[in-house]
């Protein structure tokens, strides 16, 4: 709980942000309050959905799983999408982004793959959960588990105002009972499995997957560890923004690459290189050759909705939290196979800037 | 000039440092004082080697060329090395770096490549030259230009105290008649000769050169314009220290080459995005695999000296500078064929931290 004054003095000085959607009043905080982590979100009467905790990464698995468990765990698929926590509230299905807003996206579709009923049994239950695929309205990238429009993937619960994760025995009964859509489950293992562990996440860089979550039986301890061609598939979807994301972002994924490949070497095979070049190369070409037709560089995105109401939401939130860079058609949304189709793009300035420049024959001093 | 007075109160305030190379007092620049740039440096007469002004960068040559433009140009190859600016002062040589240092090594070696008997005649000139090659201190990679040790390219010249550079006919009349060893010349263009400076870039990309700075005949107004291929072979060098470099070193050079490409696709050979991959990755290999080895991330750098105590000199200059960074060997300097070779190591501290808690099997949070 976070009671009314100490949210209003957490306002007034900026570790939270009160908000609306739709006629609910809430708050997400910008810094911890309460010892509640930034991102946990605050509900009318004072509930907190607390925040998502981030995930440590392991980049060795013959170091560090006996360096970060001693005990057994449970391996899961980590699906590249983006995390949001799905509660019922005042019977209204919202989902939250990791960040603490309604997104009106996920709000709007959640229901098309989970049956709200779970909440009739579990009042204070919060789903965790990726929603993933091709058409969502924040990702370049896709996953090799959804083929087309968008898939969710329930990978933890929560309970309102209680800390920490529901036990993974607990977590697995009311998956299957109330037939929720789980991340996919790869097994339990000891943290002497390198073996085990290793040709599993060996298949699934082959599958293009993202990696694996490891948990242990509390739910509490946690760390992932993820292939090394999800690292190209990222450095590929973004490098038509590498002048825009902070550069970590590339340097950061080609390390983890090379780590990746000396524990993996059968995974080295002969093309990787010339895979990675290209991923790097084909969104730069792709950013100059806009810049040539359409002076300047972005990249176009598309979702659908069910309901009109909740796309318009979500074009105000893009208007307010974007601004000048997102633009949307003038008939947008609009409708196709009985969904509102929203498509829009983003403007990636920094790199339509120095593209601007150089075309341009401007002379720069670097 | 800079008097003095000017001088003192300049160190003072930090915009420059007082130094002392083997009985010469000089200072060097940190910031502009009296108009003279940084990387200026002050005799003890009070007498100026100006700094080496930065030369602007076009990425175009289409655009570039009538942009910055309207008179004809020479064109000069670009080496790729490091930048001294070379004078006799009371009758010794010395060669100032880029910083405004006296750099042991470039004082050490140059006249091995020039007869410095140019002074008598000029006792004023300053020749600026790139010090290029296998066997440099500061240097990871080479040129083609240069099959081993070090050679020197002399592409300006300057003159004590005096603003700007000797126009260019009176350079090469210079160049000619004291037999320096000039950066090569590849000919006199005006700015619509896009298709013939086209050709001429293509074929240094091909040979692997680093590029052309093009220079009106006044000498004053200039531009550079670099190969793909160098963007990669940079790449390459310095893959291994991909997390202590700026990361723009890297996303800059991408940026770069992806412009190249699109301004002559054909030099975009089928292997390109093979070789640019593997140019990336070979470092980042030998970096994980130097770690496993050796618990750190370094580079061999060798090269020679004429005398022994400049070699020293060197020695103390990059112990003060690179501090415990820079290891030398237990005999080093050692005479070989008549030189003093020097051999050290320069550790790689970030990229050496964050392979050290990868492969113990840290958890790491980016």
């Amino acid at each position: 709980m976070i009671d009314h004054e100490t949210l209003q003095d957490a306002v007034a000085n900026r570790r939270a942000e009160a908000l609306t959607f739709d006629g609910l009043e809430y708050a997400r905080l910008l810094e911890p309050v309460n010892h509640y982590p930034r991102g946990s979100v605050v509900l009318p009467d004072g509930s907190i959905i607390p925040g998502y905790p981030a995930i440590g990464r392991i980049q060795s698995l013959e170091a560090g799983l006996p360096r970060q468990f001693d005990q057994p765990f449970w391996a899961e698929e980590k699906i590249d999408g983006f995390n949001v926590r799905i509660l019922r509230w005042h019977g209204r299905i919202y989902a939250f982004s990791r960040g603490g807003y309604v997104c009106a996206f996920s709000t709007d579709r959640v229901t098309d793959f989970m049956d709200p009923v779970i909440f009739d049994a579990e009042p204070d239950l919060i789903l965790c959960a990726e929603i993933a695929g091709p058409d969502t309205p924040y990702l370049e990238g896709s996953t090799p588990r959804v083929a087309h429009d968008v898939g969710l993937f329930v990978f933890d619960l929560m309970r309102l105002g209680q800390p920490g994760f529901v036990p993974q025995p607990e977590k697995f009964s009311l998956i299957e009972h109330h037939a929720l859509p789980p991340a996919p489950l790869h097994g339990q293992f000891t943290p002497h499995d390198t073996q085990a562990l290793g040709q599993l996440i060996r298949r699934l860089d082959e599958e293009g997957a993202e990696g694996l979550v490891l948990k242990t039986v509390d739910g509490q301890h946690r760390a992932k560890y993820v292939t090394g061609s999800s690292c190209i598939s990222d450095i590929r979807v973004c490098s038509e923004q590498l002048l825009d994301l902070p550069p970590e972002y590339f340097t950061n994924r080609l390390t983890r690459l090379a780590i990746f490949l000396s524990e993996h070497p059968s995974r080295h095979h002969t093309d990787l290189e010339q895979i990675l070049g290209d991923a790097l190369l084909s969104g730069l070409y792709g950013a100059v050759g806009q810049h040539r037709r359409q002076g300047h560089v972005g990249h176009r995105y598309r979702c659908r909705f069910r309901e009109r109401a909740n796309a318009l939401h979500f074009m105000n939130h893009m208007r307010a939290t974007g601004g000048r860079h997102v633009a949307f058609a003038d008939d947008a949304p609009r409708q196709e196979d009985g969904y509102w189709l929203l498509e829009f793009d983003r403007q990636f300035d920094r790199i339509t800037g120095t593209l601007a420049s150089a075309l341009a024959g401007e002379r720069q001093y670097d």
